[in-house]
């Protein structure tokens, strides 16, 4: 069974889409698939409505104000237009068929697709583990990473 | 004869540059490679002048409009400057003899690199495979991307 | 020994920090690891203080002015605020005890970490190896990068 590690650095809603779009693809095709979120990439699996259990300083708080918090807030990378060209790319998947990202997350975890979250981005936005949708398998540091990396066909930095 | 694919999800300049070198690179020296245009690195390989042959509605108007039209219009990610830097980028690689992205696809196609469009964006934009330029070589499904990757000593995503 | 490539194509401090923790950590589970500085990612090497030897024309002394010089003056990708953002991630850093870029460097290298520049992008930008900090093992072209890929368990593009 082939292997892909996707490790997703970028919090913008294009390269999330692709990334996703790969790893259900192959997960659909039997690999076994580990994303590695890391840095503004993180943002993509912070629950809307969950609540961190330790009380943050202000730094932290202000990360969390200041990102883009789960699927629904991300932005493209290009052409965001003040929120007209991301509407408009959200509403042209609708239209052609195409799932938003909310439902690849769903879909890939239910093809098997194991989410990891770095702990040192975690630690310097303070970011807990609590905060994350239910989807992310395990907090993971860069050893886990390069030995998931080290038999796989495929590894990929978005 | 090792075989290498490349992703290139990004339209800007300098980004394409680096893919078409590493490419023409590896095939120069036997490789066995395949180039993949997606989401906005499809404007890359768009035509300057063709026209799509079906009528297009109002959100694939806006896309074609709004999207750097092939190799020429496209900008540095960085530096651009209201065009300043990407114009000052294009004249010093002139005068320094490295060719131009145009050059770089034309020699990529004799070296036998194989170009390959996802169909998924070109979906979502509206645009018809009619719009591309003469050197690629088909439309492709994340499916044919990974059965390519999967052997490839090399996979990159730009 | 397992053996890594990173191209660093990007000159933003997010994802040279990014870039560094995966070598270093590489590097340290005795992992064979080179990384090719290219395009933007150059000024990541580039040394605050030392001069060129050879004069520079006009355009080479724009590109040094207004490209960024080494790893102290790198920007993050997403939420500079005009140097807030960035200046508010290195803090962070430092509370949370995680070494800053010069430091990821000075580290990468005692591992044995190979640092290669593209000549290209050198000569384009009109960069002469004596400006570059000493950790810098050699100057290289894309085949001798695709012979160290070619080998390697892991390649990525940052």
């Amino acid at each position: 069974m082939p292997k892909a590690t996707i490790v997703i650095f970028s919090g913008d809603l294009d390269k999330a889409l692709s990334a996703f779009v790969i790893a259900t693809g192959a997960a659909a095709m039997g690999w076994e698939v580990t994303m590695v979120f890391t840095f503004w990439g993180i943002n993509i699996v912070r629950d809307e409505k969950k609540k961190a259990p330790l009380k943050k300083d202000f730094t932290s708080k202000m990360f969390e104000f200041l990102m883009p918090r789960g699927a629904k807030q991300l932005r493209l990378s290009k052409m965001h237009m003040f929120g007209i060209g991301t509407a408009m790319m959200k509403k042209r998947m609708k239209v052609k068929n195409v799932q938003g990202l909310r439902e690849f997350i769903k879909d890939a975890k239910e093809l098997g697709v194991k989410f990891l979250v770095c702990n040192l981005p975690m630690d310097i936005m303070g970011l807990q583990k609590e905060e994350f949708i239910d989807e992310v398998d395990d907090i993971c540091n860069v050893s886990t990473y390069l030995k998931e990396a080290k038999d796989a066909e495929l590894n990929l930095f978005i």
